[in-house]
């Protein structure tokens, strides 16, 4: 479907959103409010943001012939994810067309390349290596004091799919077998926090960052974020400076999230994401621009947006699809009785494991605010 | 145009909501994080809504076989204005369809009907009259203690047109005959300030209403609004009742707007508007819940949102079409140098007089905040 505007297009640049998933629908609500001519391009008939966008391209796959001709509609291609072939990055680049961030950034994606040019960059990381086979894992097993350690394939994984707690060679060989080719692996980390900074770079240079966000994960995949995170502030102080250091490394503009561990007193690059972020969500009613606004900005090269938190605290709960509560939007009369909570559906049909939306609070301190968010978050999921 | 969307419908009551312009836009950005679904009726190529939402229907003229087609595909409508005939409403009310606010509630917008039933009712109005000739129109001016007076035809006035301030009888005349029927006259006020209270009124009962606002009019249009108002306590309790009561004796549902006078010490009405509306503008970033989103709770029955302000201070700074200014969207980058300012434009083409959109900041005092809204509106405008 392209659908054809019966308003005029607005004037200025036309930003291209490449995915169609919450974080373009996000945008396309910041997108709104600026009168930003913007164009999706989306694959299937079930992602987020179609639905509320009338200038979208629906396609079977975003491939090579796709994405070009979708990108000679706009002035500036950004991405609602970073699963795009860089092949197909590079191709564009070379074509002429503006990609924020670009095929650089983005190739930072890869888990393999993203550990070793941050290392490289003298950056705190875990300690790693790409192993090939079961001799060069064992060999780092070794050299990190013995199991367990972790293993992630380079790309496609995200939201904790792909990443393997592994003890035993038995374990390890059946994830190298079940890659087909090199593996990240990892040392198993005594974790005392995991914290994520959402940095904003500006398409000409300039970069804001918000406050640090604490994270919660299960099972890989991020259920809550709270602001401010609870630690010293010398540990903030480097979380920040590490995640400003990680964002001019990789040359982003736009959003870039950088996930952090907080280990043995220490502040250490888990991975970064050149977009924006399930870390950043809260700053919609939070922070005095969101994430959203904000990385729309950048790659129009535009003034950034102030990111100071409007109130002491802030937590975000996300509502992940669970076996047998069924489609939350049914029961948001029931969530919004939770006096304060800001709540996301982001119009995808339930699917166990699915996120499908977030709940947002406000408070005076940490725990108001997660009980408010957990509060709706709970009645969405019908209990 | 009636594109069809590519995500599934999301679940719930639809929505249908009657008029395009910049109150369906806003209503559309709060709809889209809450995933309601909406379909919007919007006329003529060049409205504000329609360039930002997929399931909209562009038809001629907003006449009874439109809005009857319209209607069968929504569970509940409501309005981006008030300017539909009453009769219209009244024959879908009789076949069934639920409107939210009802024929009743907006028959009000008859500023004759709204100022004879809000006195009959008790309610602190200006001495008015409903005259049809120029009999009548001197009897009411020597019973006010002379000229001049104002006059407003009943029906079709927004933004101060068709407000006259008349003082001779050949003008008052010439109103009259301009008009063909009746013409509310009433008392010329010595003006201390203009104020105004966004109410919201659940479907099943249940109200929320807005700290009071300060409006600023010039030439009968809403240019600025702020809040705090900078009045005594009792004067803002005494607007916060009597807005409470107005919503009451109109039968509103969703949002009504309470303009009011503050004028020898006393609270009258001036007019009321039944549905969101420009002194809400600034709840977007300045309340936890904006007028938008519980304009849309309140019409699916959904319990309504705080309307706590989240700063000591906001602003809000109309941006309208300047002869020579041209189209603030090409300003935009010069705008949002203005740190803390909130940019919204409305997708409009420019036009001498037309809001085109609107700025809001917070701030830690009602100057503060103004003044960082107007140097982002000064920018938009080219200066």
């Amino acid at each position: 479907m392209s659908a054809e505007p019966t308003a005029p297009r607005p004037a200025g640049p036309t930003v291209g959103i490449i995915g169609g998933g919450q974080l373009a629908r996000m945008m396309l609500e910041a997108a709104s409010a600026l009168a930003i001519d913007v164009r999706l391009l989306a694959t299937t008939s079930d992602e987020s943001a179609p639905g509320v966008w009338p200038h979208t391209t629906v396609v079977d796959a975003l491939d090579d012939a796709a994405i070009g001709e979708f990108a000679t509609a706009c002035d500036i291609l950004t991405f609602d994810h970073e699963l795009v072939d860089p092949e197909v990055l590079d191709a564009l680049e070379r074509h002429g067309h503006v990609l924020r961030p670009g095929a650089r950034a983005l190739s930072f994606s890869d888990k393999a390349q993203q550990r070793t040019r941050l290392a490289a960059a003298g950056l705190p990381v875990p300690r790693f290596a790409v192993v090939g086979n079961l001799d060069e894992l064992e060999g780092f097993v070794g050299a990190v004091g013995g199991w367990p350690v972790v293993m992630k394939p380079p790309r496609g994984g995200y939201d904790g799919r792909g990443v393997h707690i592994v003890d035993t060679p038995e374990a390890g060989l059946a994830v190298l077998e079940g890659t087909g080719g090199p593996v990240v692996v990892e040392e198993f980390l005594d974790m005392e926090a995991e914290l994520a900074v959402v940095v904003v770079t500006r398409a000409s240079g300039g970069q804001v960052r918000y406050p640090v966000m604490q994270t919660v994960q299960v099972e890989g995949i991020c259920h809550v974020v709270t602001c401010p995170a609870p630690l010293s502030a010398a540990l903030l102080d480097e979380a920040d400076r590490v995640a400003a250091s990680v964002a001019e490394i990789v040359n982003a503009v736009g959003v870039l999230a950088v996930e952090l561990f907080v280990s043995n007193g220490r502040v250490l690059v888990n991975e970064v994401a050149p977009r924006p972020h399930n870390s950043g969500h809260l700053t919609i009613e939070a922070c005095t621009t969101s994430q959203f606004e904000n990385h729309l900005r950048a790659v129009l090269d535009w003034p950034l947006g102030e990111t100071t938190l409007l109130a002491p605290a802030a937590a975000m709960v996300n509502v992940i699809g669970e076996t047998g509560a069924g489609d939350p939007a049914t029961n948001r009369a029931e969530a919004l009785t939770a006096s304060g909570a800001h709540v996301h559906l982001y119009g995808k049909t339930w699917r166990d494991g699915r996120k499908l939306g977030h709940v947002t609070a406000l408070g005076p301190d940490v725990q108001t605010a997660r009980d408010t968010a957990q509060r709706a978050h709970d009645a969405l999921q019908g209990r």
